[in-house]
Parts: structure tokens; C-alpha cells; sequence
């Protein structure tokens, strides 16, 4: 067998009622940010995906009515003919590329009280945990809803899928999952506890998904093809539903044949309330990691069925197709990291895909009502804000330009990768360490964070192709060395690192840990990089907020240390609530032993205890041997600081400009760091490359037109 | 003196630089979820409060630089071309009635890490606490800044204000207070530990600022009137900067002499990085809170000076004047609250103001990102989207119809009020209790919330002038009483009551302890409408997550009795997060020996104990005489209910349609149960009474033109 007989079997057609995909790859509904509101966004976006291969690309969960208002989370609305015509607009754009277009509909009874058109909808609803900062005052449950209720949302359904059908939509998925919509609401007797017709048995509790899809089914008639997307067990408590809900060996095959005359195709899910179960990050779950769940289920339909859980390896994908498991492959965050997965699978291409790290990044985004970014992938979001295509690069106005890059940690791996692209006549990337990598390669010894080397070995291997890149490595760089270098373009990248005492965000003070624990206090490049050895009783200060405080946390407990992690902070690694990850790792760290407390101040006791402060209870006073300080970042400027000072010398050694990308211009995300690097690389020949230029920002204009919103349009001009 | 020579110095006109304007009423700049990217909305609700009399009408703090970007909140921009039409568009509508314009600009070194634009701006942030859930990974400091970044800064500034006077600007305000912008930050010792000519001295601290304002009077020559925004003081610690920020008896009136050359007004407000300091709920500042550390101010200038601090009563405004404490009355509350504020007092309509009762649901709503909405004024913020004006009722076209509204709380007084405006023939509110208000009466007795009491007071008033509209108090209503009443419309408004035992909304299963405690577990309504006798030790259980619990909490401890608060929320009441009084709360709790517990279940453990359970603690059990449980409301829809099952004899008893408001047909905010009443008379002679006309939602339309954002456009089309 060769290589393209080994991958044939994805690039299959299959039908689906009338349509065909042309293969099976398809691209999940996931929100991006964008919603219906940001048109071309979200057509650049999805047509992007459709340009790189898939074959179905679904549009996002999309609110049906103006009563199911998930406001201020920026959902697809479904309400109004202006979002008939936003959402043909990304239709085009997605069949334009040979693919099908899909929309899932939801109406949601577990939102928020936040709307935007106000009133008191969604009537009965259905609240969930782990929402509670927009608490909702009342519990309501489907049991309220009457027969005009009902046949409301009902009609709502027909109307939005003929609405979907007007704008051109080939697939209409009904979301019944993640107990994120009232036909799960139904299902899952957590939530329905109706003593009539529609509660009860399973078909009872089936009995309005039924109602529903034969509505529509009547309403769209044939040659548009229905579906479901089904979550099949919404696992066990405390992050699921336990006996309450319903499970993949209990209802779900149950349901799948109940319901099997009505549906086109099954797209199988796992998670209850707490969605992002069926798109945790790869600290806790690997590769088709759903299979025990949905993997046996296929037995029970005679439809295609979709699956999906971090599918990102052809080899896996084929395994999973071959096996019977499944018919197609459904994936979000691998066309989030990489839109061409498909055309590089199909072309011979394997080791150009850009792998998913699985750190949720992009999940974070959509949970801070922010469009979506990735941290591998920098043009995700950009499609269209800045006509970014990922696999397609100018080359550069300055092209016979050389270019000196410091560092290579995210930025300057990036930033060198990129300009090779646009074809920078030669690129240096000089790094002082023995491997490229920067941070990552010791923050990816955490705990559960070893797939965050892919962002090195991706940048690796497209270095490794660019002729007209080199990568030194061992060298360290000092202004002067820059100077002479015979570069014309200077960019430092030299990162940042942990402080020993730093400035408490909460104060702006010293925490004052140091000049009692001197020696015994440790930075994560201690531990992490240098494998520092530290006492056996350890307090863990954080107020970075992310990984790196609850990793170390994680990582000594493993190996046998007492410990106890606290911060000022009101969460354990507070941006882990945006990726999700909190829920599991505050399990995990419960499981190790490790004591928690927020909204503690730690400070030194004596010289070998620590006093732990929280406004409404005692003092605790707890002994240590070692304390690890996961404090403020300072950002190691000091090459392009002292370049800066000397700009007079710019010219006589011809230099055109000096440019400062990553952690060294602001410590921040990874994510931000590489977009930083891609960012410059992107308009190194603009007209002043520090600025970025500007992007199209979609809103009304007065006045406006479509000629407002092109990269072109006097909108934008930013000059007076 | 008469009536109008007493309030006559209100509308004194003032000159502020070449600009005058008509009275001393000073709409301050105040976001309001539309940003400049809704530039009809933003105009409908700028414009509605210049037409209710305002002399100058700001619009909201505006980022003036990219790099400066406020993702998620919904702030006004000024970073290109577009925003210049759109704010130009703003300008014309409140120049349009006579007011001046006014803009305050801001580049605010405080902001998080989540931005549109994406990359590592702004450069050399000041993290603030409070904001820990988009926590930052870095503390930055102005000591970063250099001369390159601070000309930067300063051109930033520049651009802006010349793209504002573009837009037809007449005032611009450089933000320097609030801890929200980099001038305040240049200002305040907390933040700026520079030790060259910017740090150090008050005058090195003002030296930006000054820099600044120099450049900007340049570019925008004499027409223009500049002045700045002041944070006089940033108050005490915990809430404020103490010893290292700024006060009102040191630097500021300092700095007022130091920079009053280049002003030429004064907008004067207190607050460190907790801006909501400056705009406090009733439930803890009074009428001119802000008195102490402003008053005294305006001798140290020679410019007109603004104050603010919850300036509602015409009769305090005219001694704030009179007595020389400043020279212009500010407000943003007064006037969410009532537009026609100024209108109301020089027209000698005092009676009919509406007045704020200081709830701050509206900072609520910015804090959640959503558009601004006001629990007094339904029509805030629909000014554009409904076309409502507070002060306008169209004569319904069924007004030969009579109404009866069951319920006299918050929304059927507003439903019944708005009916009578609209000129319905006869309106009849029927009570069963001895007076109107519902809720709100008893609500109102928890500490701090007195002033809700307005609510009954401004809709008593209204409705005792509205001859069309009858209030029939002590009179209980059936289904079969409705059925024969009389009325065409009947519209059922019988509220809320909360549980027993309810469901936990954090598993949908009882509480459990009503079994255990029997007539020792207590509702609300006991506890404060009832005047309940509780025991000595009460555990108060919050499940609803607001004002209610912690009030409760808060009233039990000023009576003597030993109280622990518990929920298994994150926060004590959540909400109240939103409306920034969680820190107030938290303190005066605190100060009353309130034992709280957050993330804590509540079970009982014998017949006079319970057990506090949290993940991360060990248990404790406590002794408690009471228990007061703050679960679940259920609404009370038992009339509706019936009258939908007796459809069919509607018509016979000559009835058109029966609808249902407020909290009887989903428990929520009482700013969304008077919204539904006012919502439904607004509508009462639509197609369908019982559903929201389409209002309109400004976004980028495909193809779109103006014409796509009216109330009659083919966009906002919701049939098929």
C-alpha cells in the first residue's frame, strides 16, 4: 500500500440524504467570536477551511430566536432577514470551495439573564452550574412549559430551517447536546422531570426532539439534508451528570434508534452543562478520546455517523474509519490549528500540518466573548480582518533585505519562519541556548503540557525546509554584535523571565518572600529548566493567573511534596476558567493532596514558616522548606534597549530599522507572542512595521456600504 | 421667591473656553454598551437626554489608539476614519437640540490582556486588582515607558483630538481620573515609581499630563474647549490607594493650580483603580457623597468646575450652586433615570421626575457588556432601537378597550401607567394587599435600600394623575373574576414568591433542610415582610445570588443575632459583582461579624446544627436557632394559568387577549419585570401583544445601507 491508498479511504464521497461530501472531513460547528454579526469574518474564517479541504464546514451553534439570547457571549443569530442575508454571505464563501455548508440550530433554555433585547426570556429556563457570575435568580425546568410554549419553540425550529434553507445551507444539524439545547433538556432527566407525555420513559423524553424534527423535516422537504448532533452520555459527576443524565450503554443507542428514520446523519458529542467536556485540552485528554463513549454506537444507525475528540493524526483518522468506529471525521481545533489538514493529507503533505497543542486557547477566546485566536495557527481570525491566508506569503517589497533575528523562543521562531516564507534574502535566527524553543521547552515538562512542543517541532521542520533561513544556536548577542552584524533588519526576540520578588499586582509592592527565604525560594526556571531541588514541605505563591503556578503545583506533588499552593487571586490559575481547565485541575490537585487557597496572602512567619491570610477566617501558619514564587515576568529588553540608544549607528552600519516581537516587548500568552512574530513578519515591508496596520472592523458605519469593509477602504485609514 | 426665580440659577448659561452652554446641566461621559460601533443607538440615547434639556450631553470615555483596546467591553472608539462618521452622526443628533458635545479621551494603561487587535499592547501596562478574572501575566510600570513611547502616547492623544473636533466635538475632556487613564497613572504614586523627570514631584507627575494637554490645545486651536477630568482623591485603603495615591487635601488642589492655564473647565470626581467609587449604589452614599473631598476645590481655579455624587433633587443642586461648591451640576444616573431631568425642573414639573433610586443595575449591565439598561426607565437604551421616548405615548388604536391588570408590583404599575398614557379607556390595577408595589414594599427594608421605594413613589404619582386609570387596593382576583370583569384586556401581573425548599439550582434537588428545620427555616417574605421572629444564631442559605441574601445577612447582624452567610456560589452575592457593590458589601459584613462562606454546601447535621462543607476545607458544623433560606423563587402564574385553560370562554366574555408580566411569568431582575409591563402597553395594539416587536440591531448587514436600520426595514422581518 502506498501513502495515498494508506489516506484514500478519508478522501471518500458519502451521502448525506441528497447532498454529498466529497470527503470526510468535517469541520464541527464551533463558535469563533464572529457570530452572524461580523459577515466577512466569519465567511474568511470558514471559507478557509473550505479552501483547505474539508469537506462539510459548519457554521456555528446558532440561536434561533430572539427569546434565546446568549448575550454577551457573541453567538450566530438566526432571527431576522438581515441574518439571512449575513449567513448567505458565509455560505458562498464556504461552497465556493467545494464544500457543503451546515448550520446547527439550538435554542437554548439554560442561558443567562443578560439579554440584549431585555424581557423575561427564555421562559423556564433551565439553569446550570459553573455560570454562576451571571447568576440567574430562579431555577424554572421544562416541566412550566405548556402546549403554546411547546409549539412556539416549535415554530421557532421551522422557521429558523427555512431561514437556513433560504440562505443556502446544505446540512441543518439540531443541537441536542451539551445540554445546550431544550431538545437535550428534554432528554436528560437532570433537567426534565415532567410527569406527562414528554417526561418519563425515553421516548416520552424524546417525544419533542421527535415533534421538532418532523417539523422540519416537512418544512425543508428533501434536498436539504437534517441532522442531530447528540451528546451520548453526560458523564459522571461532579463535572457531569452521573445517574441523573443519560449514558452511552443507557439511552443513547436507544435514542439513536428511536430517532433514526428522521435524521441524515449523527454527529455523537460527549459532556452535560459543562460543554467544554467534548473539547477538554490535552492536559487531560489525548487523541480520540471519546471513543468510549461514542465508539460502539455506530452498530445502532443505518446513517453516517460523525465523530469527534482532538482527531488530529491521519493515521488515527484512517484507524478510526477503518475500524468501523465511524464515517467521518469531525473536528474543530484541528482546523482551528491547521485549515489545510485535509488538502496536506491528501497532497502527501503530512509534515506541514500545523498539529493542534490542545492548550484551548482558542476556547479561552470564545469564553471571554473575544474572537477567536490560536496559538499555533496566527492567521486564525485574520481570514478576512487582515487577508491572511496561512499557507500563502508574499514575498516581501524588501526582499533583498538580511534579517537578524534574536531568540528563538514563540516570536523569533515565528517571526524567522515567516520572513523565510516571503523570501527575506537571509534570515538568521540566533539563539543563545543549545535548541530552539525559548520557554516552551521547559514549560512543556509540566505536567500534561508535553504536546506544547509541537509549537517547536512544527517551526522546526518549516525552518528546516527554508533555504533561506539558518538557525544558530549557542551564540549570545549583544547590542554591539547586532550592530555589526551586516544585517538590515534587526528584530529582538529575548523573552522574558520570572522575577525572585517582583511586584505583586495586588499592591504593587515586593511580595517580601525573598529576603526571608533567600536560597530557599525558587523561580519555574528553577524548577522547570535548571530541575532544581526543593525541601519537601512547599508553598506554591502564584499570581500569574495561568498555567505555570497549578502546573508546579501539580508536578511536586507528583513526586512526593507537600504542598500547598495559594494566591490573592479568586481563582486557582484564574485563566484556566477561560480554557476550561479549572475544573480539572482544581480534581487533579484535590486528588494529590494539594491544599488550596484563594484569596490568601502569604507571608513570611518565621524563617521556615509562611502565615496564610484570608479576610474570613483564622490565620494559618504552615511550615516549609521551599517556597516557589510564580510571580511577575520582567521582560528581557535589554539588547533592544540598548540598540534603541544607539540609533545614530543605525545607518552607518545600514540598518533599516529594529524591531522588538514577543515577551520582550510585554510577557503575555504564547499565543501573542508567536502573532507578534507572524504579525511583523506579515508587513516587515509596510510602511512602519513596529504599528500594525490597520484591520477591517465589521460594524455599522454611517453611511456605510460593502466598499467600507475591503483592507482598501478609506474606513480604515488611521492618518488625519 | 417663586418657583421658578428658585431654580433659575440652573439655567444660568456658562462659558466654557468659546463655547457656551445654555444651563448648568452636565451629562457626564458614562458608557453605555453601544459604543461607537452602534452609532444610532448611542445617538438616540445621546440625543434624548440633550432634548430633555441637558445644556451639554458628553458621550463615553473612548479609546483613542488600537493599542489601547478594551475588548470585551463595549467602549467608544476613536481609531479611524469610520468612528469619526459615526461619532460625527452622535454630535449631530445631541447638537440637534441645542446641547453642546462633549468627548473625553482616554489611553487607559489598565486594561487587560484579551484585545481585538490582538498583539502585546498596551506596552508597559499597570495591572489593577479587581479585574482578576482576565488576569494579566505581567505587571508592568511606567518606569518602561521611554521618550519614543511617550511621544507615541502623546501623538495618540493628538490624533484624536483632532479627529474629534472633526466629528464636530465642542468639548474635550482628557480623562485623568479614575485611575482609568495614563494621565491618572503619570499622577498617582501607586503606579508611578519613576525617578526621572516624570516621577518624583508633583510636578514631575504632572508632567505628561501637561505635555499632553499642550500639544492637543495646539492642534485643536481656541475653538475647542478642553478640559480635564479629575480623580481628586482615591480614597482609603482597602478600596483605595490610601498613603500612595493622590488626595483631595494634597495633590489635587495642586494640580489644580499647576495645569489650570490649560483648561478651560474642571470635571472634578473621586476614585482610585475601583472606578465605581464615583458611582456608589444608594446603599451606600447619599445625595452629594462626593462633597467632602471635591467641595472645597473650586477656589483653586479660575475655571467653571463640575461636580457629581448622585445629584438627583433640584433643591440640592440649586445649594450646590448657590453655595459656590461648583458651577455645574453633573450626572450620568439622574439622567439614564429621567432625560428630562433639566426639562422637568425648568417647566416646573418637579412632581413627575423620575427619579434614580441608586440601584446601579445600569452599571450592571456595563460591567456584563451588554447595553445600558435602568430598573426606573424602561426606555433607556430603546431610545434607537423602539423608537421610545420616555415622554411620548402614542394613542393606542384599540384605546376604546378597557384593561384590567391583576397586580400592583413593579411590573404591572408600569404596565397599568403606560396604559394610561396611551390612553386606554379605562385602566383598572387591582391589589390584593392595602397598597401597591408588590415586592418592592418589603424589599425595600433591607439596609441600604430605601430609596428602591421610589419605584412605588414616582408610579403613585403618575398614576394618580392619569384619570383614565383606577387603583383598586384589598381586592383578590380569581380566573372566574377576570372572566367577568369586564375588561377586553386582562393582563396578569401577580409576581413571585420564594420556596421553602425549592431547588438548589447548583444540583435541581431540595435544599433538604425544610424537613430538618420546619417553622425554624424562614423565607424573605417572613423575615421582612412578615417582621418574623428569627433565634439568636441563624445560617443564611443564598442561592439567588444578589441583594437579597446578603441584605438579609446584613439586617439580622444590625438586630444582634450571630450570622453566617453560606452559598455555593463563588462570590457572596454574585450579581452584586455586576453592580460593583460586592466590595461595599463585603466590608460592611465583615464589620458586623458576619461569618461568610463562599463555594460552601449547607446540609444539616442534627435538629439545631449544620454542617458547612467546602472542597478544599474541613467540614464545620455550627449551632443555629434559624435558618433563613434565600433559594428559589417560584412565580405565581396560577390566574394566567387558569385563563389559558379557559380559552374558549374568552370570547364570550368578550375578551381580546390576556397576557402576562413580570415575575409571574419568569422571576428576574425588577428592572426586567417593569420592562415587560411597559414593553406589553407600548405594543398593546400590536399583531401579537404577547411577543416583542423586532427592535433594531446595528451590525454590519451584507449589502447593507442606512436604510437597512430603521424600525420599517425588510432586515428586521421575522416572518418567513
Amino acid at each position: 500500500m502506498n501513502l495515498s491508498d494508506r489516506y484514500s479511504v478519508l478522501f471518500e464521497p458519502i451521502v448525506l440524504g441528497r447532498k454529498v461530501s466529497k470527503n470526510r472531513f468535517w469541520a464541527t460547528p464551533h463558535a469563533i467570536g464572529f457570530g452572524s454579526d461580523s459577515p466577512g469574518s466569519a465567511a474568511g474564517y470558514r471559507g478557509m477551511r473550505a479552501e483547505g479541504g474539508w469537506g462539510v464546514v459548519f457554521t456555528e451553534a446558532t440561536t434561533i430566536s430572539p427569546e434565546m439570547d446568549k448575550t454577551p457571549h457573541r453567538m450566530s443569530r438566526l432571527w431576522d432577514e438581515g441574518d439571512v442575508r449575513n449567513l448567505a454571505y458565509v455560505v458562498s464563501e464556504i461552497q465556493r470551495h467545494g464544500a457543503l455548508a451546515g448550520i446547527e440550530l439550538e435554542y437554548n433554555a439554560a442561558v443567562g439573564p443578560m439579554t440584549e433585547g431585555r424581557g423575561l426570556s427564555p421562559r423556564n429556563p433551565v439553569t446550570t452550574p459553573g455560570e454562576s457570575s451571571l447568576a440567574v435568580p430562579y431555577v424554572g425546568g421544562l416541566a412550566g412549559l405548556d402546549a403554546d410554549g411547546l409549539a412556539e419553540i416549535k415554530d421557532a425550529y421551522v422557521t429558523a430551517a427555512l431561514r437556513s434553507q433560504r440562505a443556502g445551507f446544505d446540512l441543518i444539524t439540531l443541537h441536542c447536546g451539551h445540554a445546550a439545547s431544550i431538545l437535550a433538556h428534554f432528554l436528560i432527566p437532570y433537567y426534565n422531570t415532567r410527569t406527562d407525555e414528554y417526561g418519563g420513559s425515553l421516548e416520552n423524553r424524546s417525544r419533542f426532539a421527535r415533534e421538532v424534527l418532523v417539523a422540519v423535516r416537512e418544512a425543508v422537504g428533501p434536498e436539504t439534508a437534517v441532522g442531530l448532533r447528540l451528546g451520548v452520555d453526560t458523564l459522571d459527576a461532579p463535572l457531569g451528570l452521573g445517574d441523573r443524565g443519560i449514558r452511552a450503554d443507557g439511552d443513547a443507542p436507544l435514542f439513536i434508534e428511536f430517532m433514526d428514520d428522521l435524521v441524515d446523519y449523527w454527529d455523537l458529542v460527549i459532556g452535560g452543562f459543562e460543554w467544554a467536556l467534548d473539547a477538554q485540552s490535552s492536559r487531560t485528554v489525548a487523541e480520540n478520546f471519546e471513543k468510549p463513549w461514542v465508539g460502539h454506537l455506530k452498530k445502532y444507525t443505518t446513517k453516517p455517523v460523525v465523530n469527534v475528540g482532538r482527531l488530529n493524526s491521519p493515521d488515527t483518522m484512517v484507524d478510526i474509519l477503518t475500524s468501523g468506529q465511524c464515517d467521518i471525521i469531525g473536528g474543530a481545533r484541528a482546523g482551528i490549528s491547521d485549515p489545510f489538514l485535509p488538502e496536506k493529507i491528501r497532497t502527501g503533505a503530512i509534515g506541514n500540518i500545523r498539529e493542534c497543542i490542545g492548550c484551548n486557547f482558542c476556547v479561552s477566546r470564545d469564553m471571554a466573548h473575544v474572537p477567536i485566536a490560536c496559538t499555533q495557527n496566527a492567521t486564525t481570525g485574520e481570514e478576512f480582518r487582515r487577508g491572511w491566508n496561512p499557507e500563502v506569503y508574499s514575498r516581501a517589497k524588501n526582499h533583498e533585505t538580511d534579517v537578524l533575528v534574536i531568540g528563538a523562543g514563540p516570536a523569533g521562531m515565528e517571526c524567522a519562519m515567516v520572513l523565510g516564507k516571503r523570501g527575506m534574502r537571509n534570515v538568521h535566527l540566533i539563539e543563545a541556548a543549545d535548541h530552539i524553543g525559548g520557554s516552551i521547552e521547559w514549560s512543556a515538562r509540566i505536567p500534561g503540557r508535553h504536546e506544547w512542543r509541537r509549537l517547536i517541532e512544527y517551526r522546526e521542520h518549516q525552518l528546516g525546509q527554508l533555504a533561506n533561513v539558518e538557525v544558530i544556536l549557542n551564540t549570545a548577542m549583544s547590542a554591539s554584535d547586532a550592530l555589526d552584524y551586516g544585517a538590515g533588519i534587526v528584530v529582538v526576540a529575548t523573552g522574558s523571565h520570572y522575577s525572585r520578588d517582583g511586584i505583586d499586582p495586588f499592591n504593587r509592592l515586593p511580595f517580601g518572600l525573598e529576603p526571608v527565604f533567600g536560597e530557599r525560594l525558587f523561580t519555574p526556571e528553577q524548577i522547570l529548566r535548571d530541575r532544581a531541588e526543593v525541601g519537601r514541605r512547599v508553598v506554591v505563591v502564584d499570581s500569574d493567573g495561568y498555567f505555570m503556578g497549578p502546573g508546579i503545583a501539580e508536578l511536586l506533588a507528583q513526586r512526593g511534596h507537600e504542598v500547598t499552593f495559594a494566591t490573592k487571586g479568586e481563582h486557582v490559575g484564574e485563566y484556566q476558567r477561560y480554557t476550561r481547565e479549572l475544573p480539572h485541575t482544581l480534581k487533579d490537585l484535590r486528588t494529590l493532596g494539594v491544599a488550596m487557597r484563594t484569596e490568601t496572602a502569604v507571608t513570611p512567619a518565621s524563617d521556615n514558616t509562611v502565615r496564610l491570610s484570608h479576610l474570613d477566617r483564622a490565620d494559618e501558619i504552615i511550615e516549609v522548606d521551599s517556597v516557589v514564587l510564580v510571580g511577575t515576568r520582567i521582560s528581557d529588553s535589554g539588547i533592544y534597549d540598548d540598540l534603541s540608544a544607539r540609533r545614530d549607528e543605525w545607518e552607518s552600519n545600514e540598518i533599516a530599522g529594529v524591531y522588538q516581537i514577543g515577551d520582550s516587548v510585554r510577557p503575555h500568552f504564547i499565543a501573542e507572542a508567536i502573532f507578534s512574530g507572524h504579525r511583523l513578519a506579515r508587513e516587515i515591508d509596510s510602511d512602519d512595521p513596529a504599528r500594525q496596520r490597520p484591520f477591517i472592523r465589521e460594524r455599522r458605519i454611517v453611511g456605510g456600504t460593502d466598499a467600507d469593509f475591503l483592507l482598501t477602504s478609506e474606513a480604515l485609514r488611521r492618518t488625519i
